[in-house]
């Protein structure tokens, strides 16, 4: 389970679901005190969690902080360079801030970065030598 | 591909591969500048990247920023509470600071929560609703 914190829950289910076309059951938990949150299955044996750190900080029992960009990137690997562009574009259009236009890179691949609406990363990737199953 | 930022690549390789005792082939791409990294195969598709927070940075385009506890958490699914007081046992011994102890969750399952060398959250967590593959 990858949980990340999210200022605006109902935000961040629209990006990763309307703009990224993830699948979600949607928001839920809104019975419980601190225990709203959405899931989406992201491939099998994962899921990813959208959590409002305000609910994270309490499930956790920890001050809530604010974001920052080098905690994390989440990696997608692909299989070409027109992957990587067509993800790029999607996320551009989905709302995303465009952190690094896709290039090559110095292991030979070529791949970009993007940040959601908390500013988390994700890159883009097609590295050679880590194709996807 | 899952990319936690670490102050100390060396501490982080050592907790998870001596502490944790999972795998990984350790350290590599030191010839290129910024380029080092260590991967662990966690499940099929899914890899555990340690990158130096200045590597992150550099390769995202981005300013280095300091650790912020609420930006994620890493959870894994067990069968049992048995096996959340194990891990969370192996977590205390490899050095992890122990945040939450392992405890009954509001949803019915049980539950605890570890911070590896950065601060990076991991819960352990047996949820009735949500069993392991």
């Amino acid at each position: 389970m990858l949980t990340l914190g999210v200022d605006d829950l109902e935000r961040s289910v629209a990006f990763y679901r309307d703009g990224l076309g993830w699948t979600t059951p949607g928001i839920i938990g809104q019975e419980f005190s601190h225990g709203e949150v959405a899931f989406f299955d992201l491939q099998p044996g994962l899921k990813l969690a959208l959590f409002p750190r305000e609910n994270l900080a309490h499930d956790a029992g920890i001050a809530r902080t604010p974001p920052s960009a080098t905690e994390l990137s989440l990696g997608q690997n692909v299989r070409d360079a027109q992957e990587v562009d067509a993800a790029m574009e999607r996320a551009r259009r989905a709302g995303a801030k465009i952190i690094k236009p896709a290039q090559k890179t110095f292991y030979g691949g070529y791949a970009g970065y993007f940040a959601d609406p908390d500013g988390h990363l994700w890159e883009v990737a097609f590295n050679p030598a880590l194709l996807p199953d």
